[in-house]
């Protein structure tokens, strides 16, 4: 559930321009202010189902520009390649064991290239 | 001239699926076949001029996607990241300075947190 939110909060970030005021202006409210749908209702003053609906459908929206362009994970690739190096660092830093980086580079390079 | 069919290139690539399928048949050919305008015009029987004017269209969607997401800017920035990684990495290895790790360490973190 978490998980799935922290996703479409993500989406949200990479592909909320191409959304509509309408559904824009929900979805901050949903992932920027964190506001529960209970929140939105209110402050809409449409049903909680009505907002429901909405987030749904948005998230539907948002799910097929990553199926057609795959830029959100394309994204967490490369934040994943940081992460390793990081990883890599701390160990060198340890051990002081030459492969670190080496490694670190050859991620560098394939990263820098893609 | 070069470094504008660069752009228009990766442009491509990242906001292709997003174009019509005629559309694409002329980018993939411009873009990644590296076709001239006149044999595009020969392999598709229509004008230089034609062919021309769809890439210039087209040309104009795939940045008028670039400027609402800004996804290329911020994938070329991680590029950039790597690179720098790879030139402080070379001068490690040249000089041993522990500063150049400390560099590293400091890209990496605020990268793999954006």
């Amino acid at each position: 559930m978490f998980e799935k939110k922290m996703k479409l909060d993500a989406l949200y970030e990479f592909y909320g321009k191409m959304l509509t005021d309408k559904q824009n202006e929900i979805m901050d409210l949903f992932c920027n202010m964190d506001y529960s749908l209970g929140e939105i209702s209110e402050l809409q003053g449409v049903s909680r189902q009505a907002i429901h609906d909405t987030i749904k459908r948005t998230e539907k929206v948002l799910d097929h520009y990553e199926v057609q362009l795959g830029l959100y994970a394309r994204f967490q690739e490369k934040q994943e390649a940081f992460e390793s190096i990081l990883a890599l660092l701390a160990q060198y830093e340890m051990t002081r064991d030459e492969t670190c980086i080496s490694q670190i580079k050859q991620i560098a390079t394939d990263e820098s290239e893609m």
